[in-house]
């Protein structure tokens, strides 16, 4: 393969001090990348058929002889394919190094790992922020609406181009957990072990109205400029800002909230009548919203709640999830969070009856947490053990040992 | 009494179709209104003293000559006086119509009941829609900070300037029933009955971020102009749009949108692929959003919030909850909804621990509703049963039978 990895089996990190522009990373990203044109259209759920189109990924360690040791992670709403490397847009950690790496839970010294970022991002696989062939300007809203499906239609495809016939695993939380089962659905002979995370087969009412307030917060911005913003300098920076600390609440916990913050407050021995950021909370708040914008495209951010919003899984199958699923050979693991209010338990516990109701193979636990549903992204012990255990007894099964 | 009663025990309804805008009503409210001057300032915590200060305020039903059977219903963040007639901005009934007319578990048959506009509202007490004398302009953010405590002093010296040296109950839900704690703990002797709803002695974390949220989601509106909007014709309505539809998901449950909206699709058969409304509960949304923003002040929610997220009683009393009741000959009905996520149980729980170990007269109830946090305001037949027999003791140990 052609992956740049170090002997840590690791990509190659840059340098905090190289951070690059992620209006330009949309379009040539410092990832891998693979092109497709008109020999390798991809056809889009909403009727539009995209004829050139890309797709960046990193990889992660080596892909074996009988190439089937491929690990693929899905990321969710706001992540990106930099899974465990230096991020090279903010010049952080990976946002899975916790549990991928070297001797860690996927272990890259023995899987190929390959994450790749979404149809409708923009890291640099096609999305809003690219660059529109027809018109030499960024899509923004002339690009066609996504579906979770259209993201696994075209990860496929990298999968197929990267000479994968099937897939050791494909493992992911939240938008990345609704990949897994769409990946598990559509291309069941594709996939030998499925670990959907803190996730849903449908999204929620209450899930599709928050989304809808951060929807209309980015548009309520006269910046986002019915999305035409990339033609200038100017970005709707505010209203992203406000769309992602409301977006924030909704991952943590009323816990974990209480226990990181309290009503302590912020460099401040008293209040001080005014609308400042008196509380840590609000201050830890502001900053979340202000970094998110330097990072992720608004429009991006738009398409991606979308396509959750439409994810139904059930649907597509008259209506019986087990159908989804029907004669799969998959094994799977489901994992949720105690006080995850945004897929809870419930939403997993749909999944595993519609697993059992077809007879697949499943594995689900509910992990005690006070994180909320940014668990699965954290340093958790007992995600770690089960994640080792599934994922261990599977290579067994697949001869990987 | 001078209040404006029918025969029916209701203050006079406006039609319809005779709405009135809501700038004149902060000022010149068609309810009744008590005028303050430096006779009678009110000292607020932030420091600053109201030399010129005014309450709007509804009545209904007749004081007795006693003077005993005064009820004082509090209202939450975005109500008003308008507790059981038309409102007179919007046309529609009076928010707690189901609770306070004749027959009605507060009967105002029997009761003399008193709703006033808080101090930073918007329907004619004073805030910062209202003229500012010195200037000649509204207030907006020269106005000072309000708090649970200032509303209640200004609602204190209203009920003095009636000629009641004793209410018989105050009652109120969420942050009206933070003034009712605020009643309790300020005036014991002055409260014979207090009955807190769905409400918290102290804000909690996620709820200042939830608050933060909206107010960010107002100031990130261009159309605010610092506040300075009431100077000009331009409202940021977009902005308070966004916040009164991050706000309204906290009031529902879960379990209330699925139920009434689930994934169902707005008068379409099929999604759209689109950024439009093609599910009920963004329709729905939306709606709360614009009909928000035709009747509520930008800066009175900015102000309304700070207050609640201000709010801690235990912090007035060296950290210590029970301090607050000292002492207290007050009978307290503390009642909770079981999904009411945004107030939960454990907030009510914690207001009867400090009422039990203050030695005060307390009964518990947490209601079984699906309804979350708006249930205090709908038809809970159980809280209304709760309510009767908890009046109906209190009257007769007020020799009010």
């Amino acid at each position: 393969m052609t992956a740049k990895t170090n002997r840590t089996g690791k990509a190659s990190k840059a340098p905090a001090s190289a951070l690059v522009d992620p209006v330009r990373e949309a379009n040539e990203p410092t990832s891998l990348l693979a092109r497709f044109g008109p020999e390798r259209p991809l056809a889009m759920d909403c009727g539009v058929t995209l004829d050139r189109w890309q797709i960046a990924y990193q990889t992660y360690g080596t892909l074996n002889a009988d190439r089937s040791n491929a690990v693929l992670v899905c990321h969710a709403l706001t992540g990106d394919q930099h899974v465990a490397n230096t991020n090279p847009v903010t010049g952080k950690s990976g946002w899975w190094e916790v549990l991928i790496g070297p001797g860690c839970p996927i272990d890259t010294d023995r899987y190929f790992v390959i994450c790749s970022n979404v149809i409708g991002g923009c890291l640099g696989s096609t999305g809003p922020a690219s660059l529109d062939q027809a018109t030499g300007r960024a899509y923004g809203l002339n690009f066609p609406l996504v579906t979770i499906r259209d993201m696994v239609r075209a990860q496929a495809v990298l999968v197929e181009h990267l000479g994968i016939a099937s897939l050791f695993a494909v493992i992911g939380g939240s938008m990345g957990g609704m990949q897994v089962l769409q990946w598990a659905s559509s291309y069941p002979d594709r996939v030998f072990a499925a670990v959907p995370l803190a996730t849903a087969a449908r999204h929620s009412a209450q899930n599709i109205a928050f989304h809808e307030v951060g929807r209309q917060a980015v548009m309520a911005d006269p910046d986002w400029q019915g999305g035409r913003y990339l033609d200038g300098a100017k970005r709707p920076s505010k209203g992203l800002s406000v769309a992602r600390m409301g977006a924030h609440i909704t991952y943590l916990s009323e816990a974990a909230l209480h226990r990181k913050f309290g009503r302590n407050l912020q460099d401040r021995e008293a209040r001080t009548f005014t609308f400042d950021a008196d509380f840590q909370v609000e201050s830890y708040l502001r900053y979340q919203g202000i970094s998110f914008v330097e990072r992720f495209d608004a429009n991006s951010y738009l398409y991606l709640t979308r396509a959750m919003d439409y994810f139904d899984l059930a649907a597509d199958h008259g209506g019986v999830l087990a159908k989804a699923f029907a004669g799969s050979k998959t094994r799977f693991c489901v994992a949720s969070f105690t006080s995850d209010w945004l897929f809870p338990t419930s939403d997993s516990r749909a999944i595993v009856h519609a697993l059992n109701a077809s007879g697949a193979s499943v594995s689900f636990v509910e992990l005690e947490s006070d994180k909320g549903h940014d668990a699965f992204l954290l340093d958790e012990p007992e995600l770690f053990a089960t994640l080792r255990g599934f994922i261990g007894a599977a290579a067994r099964a697949r001869g990987l040992a």
